[in-house]
């Protein structure tokens, strides 16, 4: 079977020294806080939001019954999209068509340690099934153990594929379990490999999103890239201060109540108060 | 592209109402203790052991040196089974060639949700790369739906594939999450699918192996599959819990500690003391 790899390995050899060299340079990147008049650029009515939540159903237990009640809420609600496992990418396309909900779903996950023609076939089957976003994990072993070449052809391989067919690749790096140095080096290989936006944890291995690693991938990826927070958002606190931190996305199974607390807690349109 | 799944929906109506009609007239199976006899027949010598236990590598920060040192773990205690992810059975291998245990990996681990084509494919790659077992994940929401036709079809594109390349598939459950029927059922159905041995748990949703749940696969499957208890076992004690219950293998990551407390516990051949 012919695989999307088959062409990397001369572009692979060419990015590795560019990834160790600004790794090396940096010594990871500086920290850098996000300016007050950023935080106050964001508007957190429910509707704002909503359009920053990637509402996710991905647990083994979920069921077709339950993927489609999903899909009325997150419609109902606006979000940016409805993330489901490869078995119900199919169903919730069907269920979400006409809406303003992307349907996303994921490869490779939650443990990364697939094989780039895997993850690559995940993601080609999700985006024939309707899917416009996918989440994948990378190579989370092979980033540990310095292997910068395996991490980037994995990258490749669902980047170029999903590309080439119009939908969008996120880079889960599960923070939790990687150093500083780690996180840096797989921003700048997301940022060589045409990831579209870096993501924080699956929410499953080593703790969920942290304000200091929003802040740390925004900080690494500028304005180049998207940063979505996941792992432990349950409320609106959380999610405003993911917000604030520098995400542009939020991952979260809890969209829903996050929302509802925004319409209660502020009018629309208005400044936070209370929080 | 041409997957094995191409032939199966009229085997997966055949199979269904067979399935379903088994289910039915059984109301679940009964509980069946292990005989005295049974649990006798089980001399828990450590090579006997050894020679039952899965050893198992998989959480998502493994880095290929970790790999290595758990071939050269798994030659020395001539492990059945060194189960490894995707990314690492080309490594393993290579590092075991020669030796008495076999490399094993994973479809569709740990959440059971991807589709039967990426399940295959990843079954292939892996046998490709030397595994001679594979565990592969039920698809656990359409289980609980009652879709047996999609779980089966799932079983099947397995199965067929892994046993025209010599390979042998292991189904995990995934029992903590399951009721009694559905266990049953999805006994029921990996009999009809070819499935080679029935598994409990990923040992990473839902709780990990119990006694209760290997003696009722055990009950259900009777000779016909083997019966590999997994997640949690950490101890001999436990160890030799899961054996007595019927269990005819363990996946564990602990199979030095547990191999190292028999030999220390117990003369080669002799039986249980003190436990």
């Amino acid at each position: 079977m012919s695989t999307p790899t088959d062409s990397l390995p001369p572009l692979i050899r060419r990015l590795t020294p560019v990834v160790h060299a600004a790794v090396r340079q940096s010594g990871g990147a500086e920290r850098q806080q996000i300016t007050p008049e950023q935080a106050a650029a964001i508007r957190p009515t429910a509707q704002a939001v909503a359009r920053r939540i990637d509402q996710t159903l991905l647990k083994p237990e979920v069921t077709p019954a339950q993927v489609e009640a999903a899909c009325e809420e997150s419609r109902a609600c606006r979000f940016a999209v409805l993330c489901v496992a490869p078995t119900f990418v199919r169903l919730a396309s069907r269920s979400l068509q006409g809406s303003s909900v992307a349907v996303g779903s994921v490869a490779g996950f939650p443990f990364g340690a697939d094989l780039p023609a895997v993850k690559a076939l995940q993601a080609q089957m999700a985006i024939d099934d309707g899917a416009r976003e996918i989440d994948m994990v990378l190579a989370i072993g092979r980033l540990i153990a310095g292997d910068f070449a395996a991490v980037a052809e994995d990258l490749l391989a669902v980047t170029r594929l999903s590309h080439a067919r119009g939908a969008q690749v996120k880079l889960i790096l599960e923070c939790g379990l990687l150093s500083h140095e780690m996180k840096v080096a797989a921003c700048l290989l997301a940022m060589q490999c045409g990831i579209d936006m870096v993501k924080t944890s699956t929410g499953l291995a080593g703790g969920g999103a942290t304000a200091e690693d929003v802040a740390l991938l925004r900080s690494v990826v500028g304005g180049r890239l998207g940063v979505k927070a996941a792992g432990g958002i349950r409320t609106m606190d959380q999610a405003l201060t993911m917000l604030g931190a520098g995400a542009s996305r939020l991952g979260t199974s809890h969209g829903v109540a996050i929302v509802r607390q925004i319409e209660a807690g502020l009018p629309s349109g208005g400044a936070a108060t209370g929080y």
